[in-house]
């Protein structure tokens, strides 16, 4: 969800910059996590953010991705697996998103996991350390994280995705 | 989790017998589904119970779950994974649940999902359903609503759960 249907980072921004009077450009942070970019006195402050009940539910869409996910579902079975047990309140916050975002894609199509060890065909994240055990297709989904990383099959918008597997 | 790790029939008898003064023994329905052994004018208060905030917060442990899976987890990478999603205010207090009877499970091994979509290579269940698109080793746990199934490697306590994995 993070970072590939959820625009997470936007929000951080946002949050900084109404919070803290600071001003944070996406590109500000080729290769780095969104902490790393933040003065150091105010970084502690991210995780109380993402801590804050209801700060999973107001999330931007990723663009385009409602329409591609929504032709996705009609072609493939699409499952939303999200590593939301880190955070224990994000849960219900992160189901009411999904239901009113993506609303065609069931409860029984939502996992909410800590290690992504799903057993499907193509893996599309942002996140590396989630293709380590996958023996599937891995598509890396581009996020400021991980521009570095050369290794994977990679998409940079929902619609370079539609003309990949649709 | 319910009706291998937690109680979740026990439970069940215990609000039938104090909220409506039924009886029901645990032997009372072989092969059958809780709500069938319901007198039917009260069926339809199951779903409610369920869905009542903090249903699953005080379930019963499984006799016996704690110190084997306590075992298994030493020796083998231990995931739970639950069909949670459907009743979505179960969530946290499922985690809750978890936290206090199974401390040494870590956040990063707990799935909550619909389809158990999971790539491990024992399932442990009591809904066949699970296993329909599962190919790895199948072990039913015993329940009342699966006593007719023949087809399966089955377990009737953790105690032969431990004899068996251990």
């Amino acid at each position: 969800m993070d970072e590939v249907l959820a625009d997470t980072i936007g929000k951080f921004i946002t949050i900084y910059e109404q919070r803290h009077n600071t001003k944070i450009g996406i590109n500000d942070f080729p290769g780095k996590e969104f902490n790393e970019v933040l003065p150091e006195e105010i970084r502690h402050t991210l995780r109380e953010y993402i801590n804050e009940p209801g700060f999973f539910r107001d999330i931007p869409v990723m663009e385009g991705a409602i329409p591609v996910v929504q032709q996705l579902h009609e072609k493939y079975d699409v499952y939303i697996v999200s590593a939301a047990m880190e955070f224990k309140y994000s849960m219900t916050a992160k189901l009411e998103w999904l239901n009113e975002h993506f609303p065609f894609i069931s409860w029984t199509n939502i996992v909410f996991c800590g290690h992504k060890i799903v057993d499907v065909d193509i893996m599309i994240d942002d996140r590396v350390k989630n293709f380590i055990n996958f023996g599937g297709r891995k598509i890396l989904f581009t996020s400021p994280h991980n521009l570095a990383v050369c290794d994977y099959e990679r998409v940079n918008t929902w619609e370079e995705v539609g003309k990949l597997l649709l």
